[in-house]
């Protein structure tokens, strides 16, 4: 950490800085300037507050050095966490790439859920998505099926061999979603809900989850840092599009650039969801391609038995149909990329 | 609700959305235009999701007319809300301006608490905040005492008359909060937090929702809305600046202006934080006799024993001889603004 | 349009609307709603200022129907434009793929200029990119070797058969860089300076329209509106990264979402500008390729002889090796796109 | 300048940069920390592009501790500038307060704008605006009377002995408005525009500049920079709102503590324009007096004969007796805060 004074700090502001950074337990080195005093602090930044030293008398700002998390963060872990679920599917690395498809809510008709799993599964997806518990904007928006929700979920599982997403909303609920999930995703509404966080981060089932609506890369890894905190180290990051000042023909701004830097930052899979992210069905393949070359390690997509009737987010949703040729050109989009992009992509660093 | 059809939709296109609303329970009156059909569809949006509409066959927009909220509406609850507590101390309406001050986290030192109470008090404040149970970007950032905190709270209650405002994080802990505060209050990380905001709104005490970090305006009324909606009608909206672009001179950009769009939306009182919102002390006055201006029925303010030990958010604590300093000017602030601007204000309709 | 009445508006202010609307030339027509009275108006809504209609007693909101501008819109010119160079070089439509790249600054050294531009031409690409004139944040950055980079670019030129594009920040000059350019570019900062947008406008080069820092969809397109009022059709849209709240790691967000949104609206080519949009070149080859994917007519690309020691923006630039190293890539990327995704892309009806 | 070099920088990169930096004049200071080195460089980072430091092999981090503007800071100009006016009218310092009212345009009928001036001049403003050369994001809007304009400005000016505020869009339009104008104004979509900024630096009228949509305070003030680096040393920051993500109700977010900032950063005046930060006219009461406490040296207001009919702009223009209105307390608001409020802001140090 880096403490810079003010060009007209007296000799017993600095000292007084000095003497309190020590006090935290840090090394100092003071850099007297001809323009001011400079002093570096080595060690724990993660320790304290910075920004109660800010408010010191005769400091300028301090400049943080490392990166606040530590756990998610490549440095102290260089190579891909790669999660592997029971029947041998991967997440993360070099080698896998990951679908996750399936309607926004679960609905009342389980056959449509089942219909539906049946076509993610023929076009290759491992995972199915669909919300029991749904976060709503309106209270008088469909709430979600809840339990019974889950366990059309697992009986289309039993049949179908997918994998199953499903979202959890809340501290309570963990145990019992977690008992029909084989992925728990933390919604971007709750990516700072912290005792949520902390809930997840005690069991043992993988966590997905999304980027909150404006949050910064660092606040990011910081929310993904509770749950590897709390001892569960399968996190999957998912970008899902940020609020942006112009909702007019995306619903949100999908920031693909995030998905290298977050490779870059951390060891953790990164995945995309071009459904949230814009909001209209035109735009989910060509985004859904652009995220395999951002280097994306899978994709959430909204698939729905019939969108125009869907009880929430239809006009983002494909068709069965639809989304059988998304998939025929994905699974060709993935494997060029594979072969012929993914190694040259490393040639140049950060 | 009106539905704007594509300048090349079909009759049969026309007519499927038609009887697609007529089925929702609207009543439908087309429109042939020269240009395109336009459908007013009469009745209550509140019972559809209006995108599923959006992705059917012809239809090029839907244009919503009423808000989407209800209960918060100032169309059906003309009067302002006033919340009164036990000892008479009321917030919203004319001519109440309420003060929540103290520390941003509850410290282990309860005398600290209580000095700070003190001088809280003694500046014609009503309220003491503080934060026991404390939301951290960073899981190595200090978590808060939580019940120990809650208790010291209590205590100083009980010692100085002030009233509590203190955070509850979490839907588990809505009954212990409760327990000890005067008014729960629902952080800027978990406006949407539905589960949260469900509890919050089956118990008996005045709730201050936070707004969201980039929360529009209808997203905050429709996170109020869903207190409302299970009975709790005690709901305060506290702005406490919104993500920016530029954080190097503000934390984040206090919008002062959504004071007078909710008072005019809405019928819940409304109150500002400027010291979250500019995360820096010599700010906290302007903004705060700003707010006044503006129309808040009151402000929350942090004040500190010690700014520069604070454990969070130091550097936009006031120490106690500057609060106090604060206080005099924004009661005199207050006063000339009840007297001679108040009423002025109500002259040009929105 | 659609304005839509208050719930208490009353008889004469609903006349009083619906008189100014004819007199303003349109046909209206009226529904009697339960809740409230809506009035169609069938007309050029570009005559006239919604916002002063807005302002009218009783009026609750205008909901344009139209979007606002007209030349750059595909609804009245359905065909994509094709810009078609001397030398036989396009871009737009479906099959032609628009690489420029170049330093962001000529510089002193024009030997510099052309070894980079000879790896330019080498490794495919049909433009060089230079900037003669810089729009610079801070008055003590390097201003730009105005005519003598322009001098250089054209000797360039005609060394290396390789089209210029270069920007022109002011209507003044435009002469001036029309003599030397292929493509006149309207920077970012400059986006809506409508002296400048006019006066390209008024002459007959193709003109590379950059999207403004925080310009809408509706923005950029009625920037490019001002340009082809003025006679030009020739008009190129670029995409260069939108001002985020997040700078630590990229310096702008890449929205790539808005090329199938362009492209969807708007009949002119889009092209990509991932070294501005990223600010780091190791961002550059996945955002270039994933440009490709969503559909981008080309991209501008930032190379420099020895990005070091660069005069402005040298950590997004690509040295000439990783240059060459990037393009063997985009070359297989572009190729499979036009063969197995291309098609495929336009099943799905926005 | 600091600049940090990765932890695993080898003592050849360290080396490198090292000697990099006195190559560009800098003195240098070695930190040899048992994470990393850190570098500290004095001198004028003015001169150099940090950026292509930052690409040098082995650097993880440049960090700036000067602000890269100069003439505009406090730091070398510790007194507020004031600018005083032929007719003795003063701008900037603590005890003037400048009121810039009337029409958004200049419209056909010159009693109107007359009539406008006399109200605005009786109520107390030494200032009347309007536009002459309108920037319109349509080409299809009302794009200004030009000269014309410029002809009644000046007309009404020597009626009345207001002073005219007008806008001028273009550097070759400079002298011609410079002829008419007594403050030159740069709009909004112009802050970074270069040409024109040098080009009014180089005249010897005040020149109000108007914040970029999303211009930083760094930004802003470096394209006042731009302004005083050619000598001409009048220049006014006017914050007019930024653009948000929820234009729903306001059309931008009023930034009122820019004002406590710019103060803080800079010397010179600040006014704040609630009119087009808010877009409606019911927020310009409460903005313009909560904009006073924040410190504001003045205030620009519109005004129009009648904004129902207004060619631009009139959802947010008051009508006369709206103004006058809102004059009659603005003057007990100003008078109260310079006696009350004035002073006691000081006391708290940034």
């Amino acid at each position: 950490m880096i403490i810079v004074m003010n060009a007209d700090a007296t000799d017993k502001q600095i000292k007084t800085v000095d003497s309190r950074l020590q006090e935290l337990g840090f090394k100092t080195i003071l850099n007297q300037g001809d323009v001011m005093t400079v002093i570096a602090a080595i060690g724990d930044k993660r320790l304290i507050e910075t920004e109660s030293l800010e408010s010191m008398d005769g400091v300028k700002q301090i400049l943080p050095i490392r990166e606040p998390y530590k756990m998610a963060s490549r440095e102290t872990h260089p190579h891909d966490t790669v999660i592997t679920f029971d029947n041998g599917v991967k997440i993360g690395g070099n080698h896998n790439f990951a679908v996750m498809a399936g309607p926004c809510s679960i609905e009342e008709n389980p056959d449509h859920l089942l219909r539906i799993a049946e076509v993610v599964k023929q076009s290759g997806a491992q995972f199915l998505r669909g919300g029991a518990f749904k976060p709503r904007t309106s209270p008088y928006d469909f709430q979600g099926l809840e339990e019974e929700g889950l366990r059309q979920l697992a009986d289309v599982r039993d049949k179908t061999g997918l994998l199953v997403v499903t979202e959890v909303m809340d501290s309570q609920e963990v145990p019992l979603v977690a008992q029909y999930a084989d992925i728990l995703q933390v919604g971007t509404r709750n990516m700072q809900n912290f005792k949520l966080l902390k809930a997840v981060g005690r069991q043992n089932k993988p966590v997905m989850l999304k980027r909150g609506m404006s949050a910064t890369v660092r606040e990011f890894l910081l929310a993904a840092e509770h749950i590897l905190y709390q001892g569960n180290e399968q996190v999957i990051l998912c970008e899902r599009g940020i609020r942006g000042y112009d909702s007019t023909f995306t619903r949100n701004v999908l920031d693909l650039a995030i998905v290298p830097v977050l490779k870059r930052l951390s060891h953790l899979p990164v995945i995309v969801d071009p459904s949230h992210a814009t909001g209209h069905r035109y735009l989910v393949p060509p985004m859904a391609n652009a995220a395999v070359f951002a280097g994306a390690h899978g994709l959430m997509l909204e698939v729905h038995y019939d969108p125009d009737k869907a009880l929430s987010d239809g006009a983002q949703s494909l068709n069965l149909e639809q989304y059988a040729a998304v998939m025929r050109t994905l699974n060709k989009v993935t494997a060029f990329y594979q072969q012929e992009v993914a190694q040259a992509e490393c040639l140049i660093k950060a």
